[in-house]
């Protein structure tokens, strides 16, 4: 009985790896569909909706399961719980994903991404999925080490952010406001793609060592100053 | 000690509510430093932030408390879970309200919103405040017949993001990108302040049916085609 506890245990620690490997994924082909305007991998993006809720409701239920019949305490209650918590933020990630995506078939056939805005676009997705990646490391290996780097890449992620506002509102934009709007949406999506990441590695932290420091409390990163 | 029990568990439920109350107090707060460029209110807005984190933390606290040294199950089960989850989307209504207060604040003395976007932020407010208010009334009744009208409630919010947009994007919008960023970024703060408020309400859903429809799982609005 405690033996096939521990592999429920288990189950869902892996689990959340697994989902964090979709939202990565998703944000990989979202921010690769944007940047070509290449309107069926904008479609599979989206496809995995269903697939993220389905492996949400999963694991809630499975984490419901083990609270109901073993009572976990201490750390494996912290397991439960914190997987409760992390399976909403890798949802929310895949969501984010999603609206990149979402934002390249609306525009398809058409370009959203100015040519100066490129660079920054795409830097900002790699930053997303290695962070993503990199959470999905310490979710299977429970490592607290690396899950206290992730906030330190997030800030190249504002900086990121920073940069895109400097080119918005630079004298030097010719596009006008609707590419402004798109992208100042867009650049919302990969900022909170990256402050998600950052909350399950803090989930993570919270599991193994019992430290709350909250979930996603990160600050948003704002339009500077004019 | 059942009965202390029942009396945390009843506590935990007042706390949502209390908490709601302060998420909703600081949007209407907030909305109207924006209009009013009032930065003291502003200040004051920002200032919930420690508050918001506090009442977080104590519940969930609570909540792990409850777990550990009452095994719940079923119905008390869910209402723990519940707490644990619905307490992260109210912190996050409380950090969106906070995100307009900061727009508020970096723009003053200056008015951020052009006058024909005035109405449009006013009414964005107004229904923000208000599903928060239904979702505290849902929290401290556990009322889901109310719970369920949020999500039409919500759809008003879309109405009125739409409506942002098309003035946005209007061959007769004079005031450049950088009004247009700031205001394509608040009106994501007002609309995931309205969904934060909804998933709340699915949760007490959850809580009093066991019936698990997800939390945080509404479609973005988006910029409409052009």
């Amino acid at each position: 009985m405690r033996q096939a506890y521990q592999i429920q245990l288990n189950d869902l620690g892996d689990h959340g790896a697994r989902m964090c490997k979709v939202a990565s994924d998703a944000l990989r082909d979202a921010t690769k569909s944007l940047l070509t305007a290449d309107l069926s991998l904008a479609e599979q993006v989206i496809a995995t909706d269903v697939v993220l809720d389905e492996m949400r409701a999963s694991a809630e239920t499975a984490a419901l399961e083990l609270l109901a019949l073993q009572a976990p305490v201490a750390g494996d209650l912290r397991a439960v719980v914190s997987a409760l918590w992390i399976v909403a933020d890798l949802q929310r990630m895949g969501a984010l994903a999603i609206h990149v995506a979402k934002a390249a078939r609306r525009r398809h056939p058409a370009q959203v991404i100015p040519m100066e805005i490129r660079p920054i676009i795409e830097r900002m997705g790699r930053v997303g999925v290695h962070l993503a990646d990199q959470a999905a490391i310490v979710l299977r290996d429970r490592d607290t080490t690396l899950a206290r780097t992730l906030e330190t890449e997030d800030d190249l992620m504002d900086d990121l952010h920073q940069e895109m506002f400097a080119a918005l509102l630079s004298p030097s934009w010719t596009h006008g406001v609707a590419p402004a709007v798109d992208i100042s949406l867009l650049g919302r999506f990969f900022e909170r793609f990256a402050d998600h990441a950052v909350a399950v590695a803090r989930r993570v932290i919270f599991l193994v060592t019992g430290e709350n420091v909250g979930g996603d409390t990160t600050p948003a990163f704002s339009p500077p100053e004019r």
